[in-house]
């Protein structure tokens, strides 16, 4: 029997999540939603997915131009097991009483806080927490990316400081800037290293900033090392840490640019980068200080943690079958 | 019998049509050319295509790091009936002789200039002229994108003026600039007129500016029609011609972002839009001059052309034919 | 007697037009209007110029940081002969009544209706349209710059066709995006021709196109002429125009960025570029079409245009006389 | 008797140090180089400044356009006490030779290697090294940046660890990219580290990025402290410590653009915002780290530096003096 999935917001994060869980032979895509009839929703009925209104007021705009949709947010409700909020960050909090109210599960994304649910996720760190449960958050995009390398080596950390670079917009979001300037987040230090901490148990902190591209996250991390660790041993930490891989500026990985063509020359699905890119050369410990830098695909890093949670929160498969599974449908490297 | 093809410089178009010609039942592709080991080589070599050395002079950049070639340039020559020469403009000026020399058949693209080959091609508006030949130059992409729908509505044209708004470098190029300014080509009207002229016997002036965008060139197009034309009329043509697309901003293609969403969302590979897109709100006709604006993607509107030049220079099928099947294998919607 | 001048909104616009009044020996600068206490607010107080509210919903914004306000605009609107409106685009429409309730003449800028004055304006094309007047617009930069190029050449004009490349976001506006597209204005022709029109009954027609960058805009103009004019009478006319300034890409002026490097070289005051830019080089003639590229400022072209707008509605002085004494308190070269 | 200054490359740097020359009453400007007859040489003609050859290869690209330069870089050596080398990176090493066998003493600037000079140089930290010297080198933007607040708390250092997002082109340079990325230096830790230890004795590491801006630098600073230091007593610190500035968000600087912003509002010439700009609001104490985040404008920052060095080779005043003298001069507002 398959977990039946439903996607409220079928936008950036949304249509990578749906077009995984199609992947899933353990689940099955019931419908999306749709705030209006946009070319998106347009590609979700072409695929054969059934679109909903992601509230009846929005239902006028469908009709208007003639684009049937399968009911709205509530009837998709009640033919789910799980729903996927995808909606823009906050919004969640205000959905997760009508999900309460039609009995369905919830996975919630990274804009919404970890006072909102049970457990905080990132498979590789903590899948099991997320066993059972009805309410779970896959944590930001930038979150994952830190944990990720992170949790590979906890146990040499004693603290850690990272400067996240920020993509200012995503590639289809015309309408952020800026164009031509440098905005720092001035609360120092930023929030983005207590949400590490509602997944792994360490001492970090971050500083960030935003920057005029559209690509992928940069992150400047430094680690403070509570035990000796050496250049060598960390590559080989990362090189047989899932859902990371790393690349060589010789050979031609000199910006997110070259990453993302990587990804464009693997033919992945919206050139997604599910994997955390640190570079190799930017590996390096001097004293009991670790360095590395690391970019995160912030379109679809979490995608893939979508999925695990999902089987997590319906115990469908452990930890490592769990994230293999994931990994060989979506075509992740390692 | 299959026309066994070499990729002279396999970036961003030689890439692209290596790929193309992998999907023809027609052709063979025997292998492409590097000037040097970088992740676009070793993705080669991952497909299975034999890599060459584009020059003697590049041997030891492999060797170096121990990626082993096929031989350089010359030995692929050897082996293939026809080269696409996809190597930076004026280039493949230099490299004709040695085409000769091995007698071979040669693509060679829009940077360079019309008297080095026997036709100028784009495959809708003169794929007669490529039949036979042995040296065909399938035009620069902004030559193709005019080309495409001038070719639609050739009969009505008295006089065309052209707007080009071009983006400044490939997704993958870092090094080129302007970050933040606009460029223009104070040589009025610039060259891509009588580029469309190398196909289209039409009355055409352009002027251009380069942008600080990778996504897509833009064109504003004035017709001056020498009968009349109605809106209607012209969307009529442009539905009804290959590789052109109509786009509604109504849906959402608010900007070229948008567009390569589209392609992304498509699942194309490197979210190619092999189609010019013409947004159709645009489209209008006041008193006698028809308005319009498309967009090009510069890094796959000529693939589609490569495929179709070869088929004319070996006679492998009739224009339509070949449009046909190239359209079919590359999943170019109409 | 000097004309007692306010300015109700101290922003881009607002602050250059303060900063030109304050050099007016017929003018006298009585205060601005800020909505909140950034720094734009204590730079007035620190130029001595009176801060008031912009509304008196705004009051506690101000008393919060201690920042003490003159009053608020109706006060200030009991102190001037005329308030310059510089508030955001449509605002003007809104603030009339208030206006007119306390008698005082208004000029407004470009983002309000032509329908809302008595004349639109560009001091050396209509100066005489605003003699004497209660409710003057200065059109919009974009409108103002081909205005200043076309009167100068309006006997040959049969039809002008412009494409306007513009500018995504001034260069403290952090807000706008895009970050890297192109945006097209769909509805073709846009509505910069019409407003052309509102100062000179010429055949204009015109399209728009966003880009990422916040320099200038640029107008790529093509003419039909008439009645013959060569290329050097098109040089030597604009060289006697005022308000007009010719660029030779021949000594570097290669891009948008180096007009902008040649203000700040000058030490102008916020780089304030009055004059529009003509790139020399792009001036051609063929058959009886005119082409030239021009580039606008958007933060300062229109300055010299409201000081000559309150001349004219004042009568202090007639055309030239203003446009000279404009120009000598502002530097503009001629 | 002033001393006679001579600036071997009127660029970026050279223009701003010529300006800063020729208002110090101690100095006297006497000739500028140019490699071309650019709107740059024609600004200094008309300041009236003279113009020689970079290189004699370089006259007959003055002579073909008929610019009359006063002789070459030679001759102007034969007038001059002391050459500021603002020629690109590297070229002063090669200039050096040059300048000894004409007995002048010169000021290098941040593009060439420590070695090269007998000092380097930061005005407020170590003035007292370049008395008398013959060869000084005023460091890089970055580095006077981070050496200016750090010179400040340099009894509180235990550890430095500075991430530096750098801005990718100068505003009038339009040949760099890149435009939509994001590319790290990835040799951690990077060279600036190294280079601050040239004026302090302290340990700091760095890693650095560049972006798509062409406004600022700017840095995200850790400083572990060595003895407690509260919040409070660092704004104090900043606050009292010259051509440092603080900036608070609160007030409308929420990127590098609101503070160029503030230097054109300032009328600054060129927009330089020769200060170090600290956000306030970043400025915080955990424990026993330290951050706070700062802006660089790459521009200018160095300018008074120069002016400096030259009065500390020759022995024109000391520290302090020549400090607010410099600042005095060009309105640095502490």
């Amino acid at each position: 029997m398959k977990v039946k999935v439903g996607i409220n917001g079928y936008g950036t994060i949304g249509k990578r999540v749906a077009h995984a869980v199609s992947k899933q032979d353990d689940m099955e895509l019931v419908g999306v939603t749709k705030t209006k009839p946009d070319f998106g929703a347009y590609r979700a009925k072409e695929l054969g997915i059934p679109v909903y209104a992601a509230s009846p007021d929005f239902l006028t705009r469908f009709k208007k131009v003639g684009f049937e949709v399968a009911g709205t947010l509530e009837d998709l409700l009640e033919k789910v097991d799980v729903i996927v909020d995808a909606t823009p960050g906050g919004m969640g909090a205000k959905n997760k009483e009508l999900y309460e109210a039609h009995g369905v599960k919830a996975v919630f994304e990274g804009g919404e806080k970890a006072s909102l649910v049970q457990a905080s996720f990132v498979a590789q760190a903590n899948y099991e927490a997320a066993l059972g449960k009805d309410y779970v958050r896959v944590v930001s995009c930038n979150t994952t990316g830190l944990t990720r390398t992170l949790s590979a080596i906890q146990e040499y950390i004693n603290y850690v400081y990272a400067v996240m670079i920020r993509r200012a917009a995503d590639p289809d979001d015309i309408k952020r800037g800026p164009i031509n300037a440098i905005q720092p987040s001035v609360k120092v230090p930023s929030h983005h290293g207590p949400d590490v901490q509602t997944i792994l148990p360490i001492n970090i902190e971050t500083t960030a900033f935003v920057v005029p591209t559209t690509l992928m996250h940069v992150h400047s991390v430094m680690v403070e090392l509570k035990k000796p660790l050496a250049r060598e041993d960390v590559i080989d930490i990362f090189e047989n840490t899932t859902r990371v891989l790393l690349f060589e500026e010789g050979r031609g990985f000199s910006s997110t640019a070259q990453l993302i063509e990587f990804a464009r020359d693997l033919h992945r699905e919206w050139n997604n980068l599910y994997e955390i890119a640190v570079w190799k050369e930017s590996i390096n410990v001097k004293g009991n200080r670790l360095f590395y830098i690391q970019a995160v695909h912030q379109e679809s890093d979490v995608v893939p943690e979508n999925i695990d949670a999902i089987r997590a929160m319906f115990e469908l498969a452990d930890k490592w079958e769990s994230i293999k599974k994931t990994n060989r449908s979506l075509g992740i490297l390692k």
